[in-house]
């Protein structure tokens, strides 16, 4: 089987470096070039020293300018920087490479699929419609805080129906990249705003569960209630959810509906697909960051959800849900969807 | 005027050491008595010194056991751990004491008043139920999560009305007691469950919001679904609350609506009763614990509002509260429901 | 190959815990009793869950009470709250168990070795002078932070002699065991004072480097200056040590000299043995407790060295170490210590 | 009395806006002019904001640029940042301005002394040897890990000698300044290494504790030993200080020079003086950071010395120093060495 080169721009900041754990040994994908910005020249193991001691087989590479010139890969992943993803990602595509994209730039793009591969696989039909102009294409996958949300929802939605969504969040300071948080801010404090994260969250889930028809993507209807807080812990994102349901819930239910939840990366068995994509925990004061963002058989890859309770009605839903917002929530949902699109055969073109 | 001497129940706790502050040189109240556990026959300053550097003036007062004989006092503030609160106080009352009390023991007792001054001074009305009965009488205060809660509603069910309210928590670690919290849980770390604190913030909201009629408190009918969890913060409970109104809401309306909410504590300018009660920050990354919990006029004792905006329609309000969890939501609204108590002439019979 | 017994004294607490990973799937140690105090009777997967995610092979096990009837393990791993450790370790010796204890409870003992097994093997023949009162034996390994200052101390006395060592230490919350340090108290914040930390890594540190004389143990005679403050770290003992050596030192000399030394658990290939007892680190900002406390090819066995450099004369010695406070520094120490028993045929007689 | 106008450059950092606390109010000097970079052109409360809740008499002041043409003052603060102070302050002396900066730029030149006001307030003569070259002239104040150290060891040094200090250091995060470290390097962890911070601490003390003879500073001749590390607190600098002393010490004897220890500003009664320069803790576990760093009669003024305890032998003496790193450490200690320097007629001359 032929080997597909990646390359990853943007590959020297706290979401980028997550990629290098689930690509070193991927049984497809080999990591060809890594792009950064101020460490242009520098050797990899070097620019990303402070955030990670990281495997030997990528420490050694140079790190290049995000010019497509200077990119040899069959695929690119993006974990650019928001304020040049969307001019650096258009260059990329007008160059003819297929990009997984993590950024915001093109997510909210009516035909550009925004991919949660358990979730909304079949969204992936789009880039036929993109392919109509050019031909390269280029798939995004969320946020970090709507990934664990939309992943959640998404057994409720199929069993109960939704009516309203109400979350609020305790989000890690990884989620700011790097530096990020200066670390006065938010030792022994909590952030309350985080910008545009509130708009992103609903938006962004509304569109991961939209039906596509007829080439056209109809987002979610019912309403996305967010308030986003930044907390001081490392990894993982916390978010307490609040549902209301179109028909009543029995709590036992729906935890075998978490539990029982898969989608095609299960059946297709894809590399860095967990066994779970919903633990359920328990245990009565847990998810916690510290203790279960690491959970499951490919560790950072699978929600953990507990709590799951009762409102004050029987149509009512609360729950505690935590994702590991560098890897579920950024490169392992990526990675994930670069998988599924090989297996599909969208990477066969080059 | 004649002083009140007053005594303190669980003097050495987290919450029992904020009464000191409040006290030394209060125009009315004079500490007389300081009772602990562990600590009986110690100095309080050496008793209370890995929580709190506390003023000369109460540093060598011996702390004594909870036993009525052993306390001299027209008045005892109640700041009891939980699994003896009922018993101590209801033996307090007994033995005549006027208690105000922050512990959960009494607080949903039918004839016991549940009060923050600014909200449900009305509510005082109970006492005379109580004192068909007996000679003394117990007033509540709220469990702290509740007091910010509850004081940030109050003008918006005056003036809107309110069909829901979702409510997300950010607890600091004082709110557990001391030693409360292990380092080890808590540090980089979101513990998302607090024991039996959601159903008090739900239900204890619902009664200090409650209208009393011929001697009976109605509790508020709508629902109010709590959330909460323990952060690593020093004091100060955040809380996210989302609100369906009755009537519809303009942003611009309901900051004003905080800003000019006033108590009978303002009207009868009681010693601890801050200027605003509800203080609103236009800063878009406000209120945070650390920067914001010793706030206005009466440093702690008002709460902070920020980020008030709409939901995804107009009858529906976000936002997010801070109040000092020790202060506001323990011994400060104690002290001032005291103050309201003497102002009316419940504290002349002993 | 007969599989030997363990069971381990002290299982529930933080260090406790940290005996299962290295013991779960051991090529010659089985775990077959785990004791606690207040868990006595629960499954130990529920009786430590708040602290630790265990493995599977030991969840079931149930917890029972430190008695040596109820123990059936040929050799006990002891770490045990030092209240109790001396009258129950006691009782272990009398019913003949061997023990490796980590607790404090018998280590400055004449006759009883305090072992590092890359420094002092050697010291186990005072194991052959217990023999003569009774059947059984205790070897102790050292307090937490004794270990990782010894370790770096090791070649350093070898090569160039030693005159005086200065230490201060940033130690992590689990070395206060659980729950240990409330959060109150050290949420950013800092602790100096240990109790008797610092006169433990003084004297222990000074038997364990010293040299075994017909049957006793002649203690190091140089100064070693302890200062020790908690810190809100989760694992990994930082020390920040300076040093007077006899002979002039090089810089360069000094860190060929730390990375080559090796000790018999290196020779003999024991399981638990790293390849690298010291590492040392290029890094000018490192070791840091978070990135490098699981560093090396047993994670948490091996010490980390950085910033070696010169004090302000040829003589003087500056660097920083920090070593894992619940593996290399309590129950990896003692593993180890055990595998060296084994080996050595100290635990064939029962 | 003439008001003295002061303007101060880097007003908008993480040190800079403490001076807005100790001149507000202040009898002599009053604020004129508040410079910044970034934030140029914006109001003072706007610029400073995430960082500090400042008073309404400077909320309104605009920043403007570090240009001595737009500075009108008699005096002027530097808090300017370490790359630009060099040729900044040099401008500012040229246009004639008198300067006391607490940056590294000219605290080492021969000609220009670094004070303490309490340790050697005659090394301001050499201002007249300035004076000869130019109208105006600086003066310096030290690494705000020196002032701790250098306080606490004057009055050791003028009682019984000194021939060694070792000293470790557990330093703030707001001793970096803004934005500072970033939160993910920090979070629970240690970070061993500031740069060129041990080099200071040590040479600097030197030069504070040196002695003036005949227009020259004769540095202080004993070695200085110093580990700086980061850690996880807000303010407050805390140093683990080993000292041998030339004399046999008694630590009781010690103890009350500590408390004993005055100096000019206290004398002279300075505003901003502290009655004690130097308070010593009864209390075992401390100086604590969080606890202590404001205490005294100018709170953050006075260090907090603790833990005072022979060493190994009767020369030697262990101690631990906390001394708040913006205010002693760099505002404060700059504000106070003002008010001297108007005293001794320093300012009379513009």
């Amino acid at each position: 089987m032929k080997t597909i080169k990646v390359g990853i721009l943007g590959s020297t900041g706290m979401a980028g470096v997550e990629y290098v754990d689930l690509l070193v040994g991927h049984p497809w994908f080999k990591i060809s070039t890594l792009t950064g910005k101020k460490n242009v020249g520098k050797k990899y193991g070097e620019a990303v020293r402070t955030i990670k001691n990281i495997p030997k087989e990528v420490e050694d590479i140079e790190v290049v300018e995000p010019d497509p010139k200077q990119v040899d890969a069959d695929l690119v992943f993006s974990s650019l920087p928001s304020e040049v993803a969307r001019e650096v990602e258009a260059k990329f595509l007008e160059h003819g490479f297929p990009i997984v994209s993590e950024t915001s730039a093109f997510r909210m793009e009516p035909n550009v699929p925004l991919i949660i591969p358990e979730i909304n696989p079949d969204h992936l039909e789009l880039i036929e419609i993109q392919k109509k102009d050019r031909d390269s294409f280029i798939v995004t996958t969320p946020n970090c805080t709507a990934v664990g949300l939309a992943l959640s929802l998404k057994p409720i939605l199929d069993n109960y129906g939704i009516e309203k969504v109400v979350v609020s969040t305790y989000q890690a300071v990884t989620g700011a990249g790097f530096p990020g948080v200066p670390s006065y801010l938010i030792l022994g404090n909590i952030i309350p705003y985080i910008k545009k994260e509130e708009e992103k969250v609903s938006s962004e889930t509304k569109k991961i569960l939209g039906r596509l028809d007829r080439g056209k993507i109809e987002h979610a209807k019912f309403p996305i209630e967010a308030s986003c807080a930044r907390v001081p812990t490392i990894d993982g994102h916390l978010e307490a959810v609040y549902v209301e349901t179109e028909k009543n819930v029995k709590i036992d239910e729906v935890i075998e509906v978490f539990r029982r939840f898969r989608g095609e990366p299960q059946e297709l068995n894809l590399p860095t697909a967990p066994r779970d994509p919903i633990i359920v925990t328990d245990l009565e004061d847990r998810p916690q960051p510290r203790l279960d963002v690491m959970s499951g058989t490919k560790p950072g890859m699978s929600i953990v959800v507990g709590r799951v309770r009762h409102g004050e009605s029987n149509n009512t839903l609360k729950y505690f849900v935590l994702s590991h917002n560098r890897i579920r929530g950024a490169a392992g949902v990526a990675v994930l969807t670069a998988e599924l699109l090989f297996v599909k055969g969208y990477l066969e073109g080059r």
